[in-house]
């Protein structure tokens, strides 16, 4: 039996590392840089290397790790092949057979970052407790994750829980980032806030405090807080869509609670004030009693999530 | 190594019973009555009885039986207990140790009825080949089933997959049977096209076919067929609600194909003109390789389904 578990969670400019025992306490947690160049093809080898150093560190024998799971950003179906990570160079490629290679088939498991990180956050963060969680994460776009009965659920090319990308609104006229019109993420995300603060502060001659200096999610929801009204209506236009956008998903996944996390959700409970009430107006009342609870384990979820998937 | 498996339907009017051999060819289909008077207490025994009788009129000996598998109207939940059936005169119920215990241990697996028809189509039907499915019913209402890697999705306390109910219209001022306004099901059903069609009827003064007899999901496809402008005003309503509900929930499960069952589909093929010209627009990029198929086993889909549980 295994002592051991190594989670990995690899992103555009660095990789996270955890060491962790089986029982999810965390070892030891260090970064190495992404070397993007080449098609990203120092990556795995630059893991793998990481991970032999710190077990020679350690004095930790093979026989004595779990096995190595891994978080990448892109679509990672179930074999543990990536479709395409446009931020680090790859095209497709067999993650988990690769890395196992590099490590002398050591058992090593791959997955999109946000499943990974929903999966994190079911083990040791805002989910607990739970086996059917559908994680969101507010940041520079909306990424999600969902899990059934504990697992991560990929979808048949990876493409599960892309929530930042379901149409909600028909009469938008810019574009996502993804090249469709009136995605969750344009309304939604921390720039999607931003956004809606932006034409509303146009729209509106109300005075503001977010009429002076930055305006960011986080000033608006500062302004919130401090009682701003043009604020308060931005987080109610937030709130709506993402409150909506929450009751649909939860009609088609029946989860036991939604677990918000990322930049945006760094403004804490009262985000739940603004999505609440398009939520429960609009969901299937057999999903009616669904939780909502921030993310408790930030940057960290990834190799947290990482980690579980090789102990399942 | 047993070589049959019954599969049941529980209707709010009759129970549809099969018997399969364990390749999934049906051997024998029945009907029995929905006795739903006392709380629905004589279904239970009534399907125990009548799979006995077939068992001793076939001289099929117990060891020769994988189980019984049961679809019913209601969420039911990963261990089996079925949460409400209104329709059966059902509270919460352990339909899978109840029916067990009445058929002296015999392994028996329960589902809800729409999911279990869902895994039929999987088998045996208009999806057969793909393991990751959703199938859509488009009758008086909006049912789903979702299956992901060959099971189904549950969810929580059994909604999952109530796709019915996902909310894509905020102007509707007529409820739905749920309660909820702008529910898929308002315009998606064989009811919510004949709404549709008469809204449209009285703010058009287009001369149209529809204007003469009866006004339902059928003849408005028919009407369609026949090239009448009015009812193709009205399927590009019915096909930009249901193209957009799909394309959402393709975003958040990334099924490989959905399969269109109910009355509805009777229509055929050309539903796929209607509603893939909203669902191309709004879906994820990750997901527009996404293939429509219709349902092929038509009722009998639930037996199929509840055959297959017990085979997993």
């Amino acid at each position: 039996m295994a002592n051991y578990v190594f989670g990995v969670d690899i992103g555009g400019t660095t990789v996270k590392l955890g060491l962790f025992d089986i029982g999810g306490n965390v070892l030891d947690k260090w970064e190495i840089p992404t070397r993007t160049e080449n098609g990203g093809a120092n990556i795995l080898p630059d893991i793998a290397a990481s991970v032999r150093a710190k077990m020679s560190d350690k004095s930790i024998d093979k026989e004595d790790v779990a096995g190595v799971g891994v978080g990448a950003p892109g679509p990672v179906d179930g074999e543990g092949i990536i479709h395409k990570a446009v931020n680090l160079g790859w095209g497709e490629m067999n993650l988990k057979k690769e890395l196992t290679t590099l490590l002398d088939g050591m058992r090593v498991e791959g997955g999109n970052d946000a499943n990974v990180a929903a999966l994190g956050e079911m083990w040791k963060g805002g989910g607990q407790g739970h086996k059917n969680l559908v994680a969101v994460t507010l940041g520079t776009g909306v990424g999600g994750g969902i899990i059934i009965n504990g697992k991560i659920m990929t979808g048949a090319t990876g493409s599960g829980g892309e929530i930042g990308h379901i149409h909600v609104e028909d009469h938008e006229t810019e574009a996502c980032g993804c090249g469709n019109y009136g995605c969750l993420e344009e309304y939604a995300s921390a720039t999607g806030i931003t956004r809606l603060a932006n034409r509303q502060l146009q729209a509106s001659d109300k005075p503001s405090a977010l009429r002076q200096g930055e305006v960011s999610a986080k000033t608006v929801f500062d302004a919130v807080k401090a009682g701003d009204e043009l604020a308060i209506e931005v987080a109610k236009q937030f709130g709506d869509y993402l409150g909506k956008g929450l009751a649909v998903i939860a009609g088609v996944v029946n989860p036991e609670i939604f677990v918000i996390g990322g930049g945006v959700s760094k403004a804490g409970e009262v985000l739940f004030e603004y999505i609440r009430p398009a939520f429960d107006k609009t969901v299937f009342h057999g999903c009616r009693d669904t939780q909502f609870a921030l993310a408790t384990l930030g940057n960290d979820a990834g190799i947290y999530g990482a980690a579980k998937m090789v102990l399942d």
